[in-house]
C-alpha cells in the first residue's frame, strides 16, 4: 500500500541530456516525502492511500522562485513607472519603515496562496521578520529557503540575530525549510560585515543568498569607488566560497562572469525578468553563463516591482527575452528553457539532487498542469504550450513532500479569505509613505 | 425600460486628457448597440430588461486585437525556436499549404472563443477563406474588421475576388463586420498590384491593412532593391491615401516616422510584441511614433509566432519593452499603457469615435474583469493591476452591441466541445508540412 498515487497524467521527462519529453498515461507513486516510481498505467493498477485523478493533466516537477521578497505583495502596486532611484528611496524604504512583524506574517500567507496558485512549490525568500515567513511556509505546507535580510549598517548584533533565525529554522517544518544568511548587497554591507556574515555561513554549514550586480550602474559606480566589481567583492570578502546564491547579475562583466565560473559547483544566479523590464535595468547574461556552466534559475523577485508572483509569466519572458535581446529566434530553445525552469533553479539552490525533476527518489514536489483550455488548443506542442500558453490559472493541483496542498484550484491548507482580510485591514497604513522616514538609502 | 443595465460595477474612465481613472458603484446602462447613460448607482434604480450583476468588477472598454491571422490557432506550437526566414519557408507557408475553407472556419471559431475568454470584442483579422471567418464573427456575436489577404503572384483576379469579398460583408451582422482590403506585404505584393488594391479600396470606401517595415531587414532589403523604403513604397503606390492598417512597423527608420506623421489622422500601426520577441525581430519604435500623434494599436498576431490571442499580455510586453528599450522606466506609464490599449486602438482602425471608451454614444462593447484574485491583491491601484497583474482568466463576462457574449466565464454564443473536437478532428492533416510545397517565398 503506497503514500499516494497520481494516477494516468502525462509526465514532462528529460532525458540525460535534459531533453524534454512528454510521456502519456504514466502513474507517479509517492511514498512518505519521495517519489517511489513513475510507470505507465499500462503496468497494471496501484494499491495507495490516496489517489489523485490527473487525467489529461500535464505533471511536472513544481517550480521554484529562487529569489523574492514574497511579504512585498502587501505594497504591490504602490511603486510604479519609477527609476530605481526613486523605486527604493522614495517608494520602497519608505513604505518599509511602516512595515510590522504581522505584515510579515500574512504578507507571506498571501503571497504563498498567489505562489501555490501559479504552481510554485519552493520560494527562496530575502525579507525581513522571517520567523513569521517561516511560520506562515510551516502553516502553508509548501518548502522554501529563507534568509533574514539585514543591512551592514544595522551592525554585527543584528547581523548575529539572523544568523540565529538560521540556526533556528535550518530544516524545520519536516526539513521543508532550510535557511540561508542574508546580507542585502555589497553596496549595503561593507567587506567587514560580508566577511562576519561568511563566518556565521560556514559556522552554521549554510550558505549566502544575496544581491549583487543587479544592474550596470551599480557595477560601474563599484568600479569607480573602490576598482573592483560586485562580484569581485564577494570573491574578495569569502562570500563565494560558499554555497551563493546571487540575484540579479544584470550587471555581469564578463570577467566576473569567468570569475563565478571557477564557483559553478556551489553558486548559482537567481532571474527576475519582469522586475528588471519594469526598472529598465537590462538583463542578466543567460547565454554566456549558461555557456560556462553556471546555474540560473528562474525567480520572480518582489511584487512592488515584479506585480505577481507568476512564475509562467518569469519562464515565458526569460526565454523570449533572451531571442530578443541576441535578435536570435534560434537560442534558448523549448528545451533549454524548461531545463532552466526546473534543473536550473534546483541547482541554483544546491539542491538539484533532489528537487526539479520528476523521478524515483526525488522529492514529491508535483504541480498537475492543465492543457485543455482554449489557449492551448489544439495541443500540437505540449512543450511549446508549457513555455508560451499556459497560465498560471492552469495549475489546478500542487503536491510539495507528498502533501495535496491544492486539489482542482481549491486550496486545502490555507484560508484565503481570513488572509485577504487580514490584509486588507492594514492597506491604509501599509500605503503610507512618509518623506524621509526610509529603511536605508540607494546610493550604490 | 432600458435595454440592460450592468449593475454596481467599478468603470474604467479617462478624461479630456486621456488620464484614467476608476470609479466606484457606477451603472452603465445601455439601449440597442450603444452605451446611454453611465451614472452612481446613488442616482437611483434603473429599469432594464436585462440586468448584469457587476458588484465589484471592473468594467473596461472591450479589447481591441488591431492584426491578427487568428484561424491560425489551429497551427500552434508547429513552429518555434526558428528564425523568421525559417518560420515562413520552412513552416509557416508549406503547413498554409494544408489549409482548406473547413479549417478557417473552425479555426476561426476557437480563436474567438479564446479572444472572448481574454476580453477581446474586436478583432482585426488578416487571412484567407474570409467568408468562413466572417460567418464565424457573426456567430459569435463578436465585431471585427476582415480582410482576404493575397499575394501579388495570385494576380488581379484574385485581388477582386478579394474586393468582392470587402463588398460583400462591408457592415453586415448588424454592422459588427467591417471589412478591408488586404494585400499581404510590399515585399510579396510589386507596385502596380498595390496600386490596383487601393483603386479597390477608393470604390469600395474601405481602408487597406497590410504588412510592412515587419523588421528592419525587409527594410533594408528594399532600400538595397530599389532604394525606397516600404513605407515609402506605400505612400509612392497611394496605399497611405486610404485608411490604412500597418502591421508591424519594427522596421521603421526616423524618415518613414516623418513621412507617416503627415498621414496620421488616417493611418495606425498594429504592434504585436510577443511575436517581435520570439522571432528576434525588434521593436515598433512607439514612443516616436506617438511623440508625431501616430495611432499606436495593440496586437497578437498570430498564434503561431504569438502562441495566444491574449490581448493582456500584448499590453504588458508593450509597457515593458518600451521601458526597456529606453533604459528608461518612467516612460510608457500606466495611463499611457492604457490609452493605447483603449484609445489608441480604436484610432488605429479608425473607430475612435464608437469603440475604445465607456461613454454615452459609445458602442457597448464592454467587459467585467474581477480584480479578486490573490495576484491583485491588496488592490493598491486598478490601473497599475490591469497592465501588470490581470490575466486573461480574470476576464468574467463579455458585451459586445449590447448583447452578452459571456457571462461569469460560460459562453452563451459558441459551443466550445464543439469547436474543439472539430478543429482536433484534422490535426493530424494540419500538423503536416510537404518539403518545397508552400504558398509563397520569403525573400523580402
Amino acid at each position: 500500500m503506497h503514500d499516494l498515487l497520481i494516477h494516468s497524467c502525462r509526465t514532462l521527462t528529460f532525458d540525460e541530456d535534459g531533453r524534454p519529453a512528454v510521456l502519456a498515461e504514466q502513474n507517479i507513486i509517492v511514498d512518505g516525502q519521495r517519489i517511489s516510481a513513475i510507470q505507465p498505467v499500462s503496468e497494471g493498477p496501484v494499491d495507495a492511500r490516496e489517489v489523485v485523478d490527473a487525467r489529461g493533466m500535464l505533471a511536472t516537477p513544481g517550480f521554484i522562485n529562487t529569489h523574492a521578497h514574497a511579504p512585498m505583495v502587501i505594497f504591490r502596486g504602490l511603486a510604479e513607472d519609477v527609476s530605481i532611484e526613486r523605486w527604493f528611496n522614495e517608494f520602497m524604504w519608505p513604505l518599509e519603515s511602516n512595515l510590522q512583524e504581522e505584515d510579515v506574517y500574512w504578507g507571506m500567507l498571501l503571497a504563498l496562496v498567489e505562489m501555490i496558485e501559479s504552481g510554485v512549490t519552493t520560494v527562496a525568500d530575502h525579507y525581513f521578520f522571517m520567523d513569521q515567513a517561516a511560520n506562515a511556509v510551516t502553516e502553508a505546507g509548501t518548502r522554501a529557503a529563507l534568509g533574514w535580510a539585514v543591512f551592514g549598517d544595522r551592525g554585527y548584533d543584528a547581523l548575529a540575530e539572523t544568523a540565529d533565525f538560521v540556526a533556528r529554522w535550518q530544516g524545520q517544518a519536516d526539513g521543508r525549510i532550510t535557511t540561508w544568511m542574508a546580507p542585502h548587497a555589497p553596496y549595503t554591507c561593507d567587506d567587514d560585515f560580508l566577511r562576519a556574515t561568511v563566518e556565521h555561513a560556514k559556522r552554521l554549514g549554510v550558505g549566502i543568498h544575496i544581491h549583487a550586480a543587479e544592474e550596470m550602474g551599480q557595477t560601474r559606480a563599484s568600479l569607480e569607488k573602490r576598482g573592483l566589481t560586485p562580484i569581485q567583492v564577494l570573491e574578495e570578502t569569502g562570500v563565494l566560497e560558499v554555497t551563493t546564491l546571487i540575484a540579479h547579475g544584470c550587471g555581469l562583466l564578463p570577467e566576473d562572469i569567468e570569475l563565478l565560473a571557477r564557483y559553478r559547483d556551489h553558486v548559482g544566479i537567481a532571474h527576475a525578468p519582469k522586475t528588471y523590464l519594469k526598472l529598465g535595468m537590462g538583463l542578466t547574461p543567460i547565454l554566456p553563463l549558461r555557456a560556462v556552466g553556471i546555474p540560473v534559475g528562474l525567480a520572480t523577485d518582489g511584487a512592488v516591482s515584479n506585480n505577481t508572483l507568476d512564475i509562467l509569466e518569469s519562464l515565458r519572458l526569460m526565454a523570449m527575452l533572451q531571442k530578443h535581446e541576441a535578435r536570435n529566434p534560434e537560442v534558448l530553445t523549448i528545451p533549454e528553457a524548461l531545463d532552466m525552469a526546473f534543473h536550473g533553479s534546483a541547482q541554483a539552490l544546491g539542491m538539484a539532487d533532489r528537487l526539479g525533476k520528476l523521478a524515483p527518489g526525488y522529492l514529491a514536489d508535483i504541480i498537475l498542469i492543465d492543457q485543455s483550455g482554449t489557449h492551448c488548443q489544439p495541443l500540437h506542442s505540449a512543450t511549446a504550450s508549457l513555455v508560451y500558453n499556459n497560465r498560471a490559472g492552469d495549475v489546478q493541483t500542487v503536491i510539495v513532500d507528498g502533501n495535496v496542498l491544492m486539489h482542482d484550484r481549491r486550496l486545502l491548507t490555507l484560508d484565503k479569505a481570513e488572509i485577504m482580510a487580514n490584509v486588507n485591514r492594514n492597506m491604509d497604513r501599509l500605503s503610507q509613505r512618509v518623506p524621509g522616514r526610509r529603511i536605508q538609502v540607494y546610493n550604490p
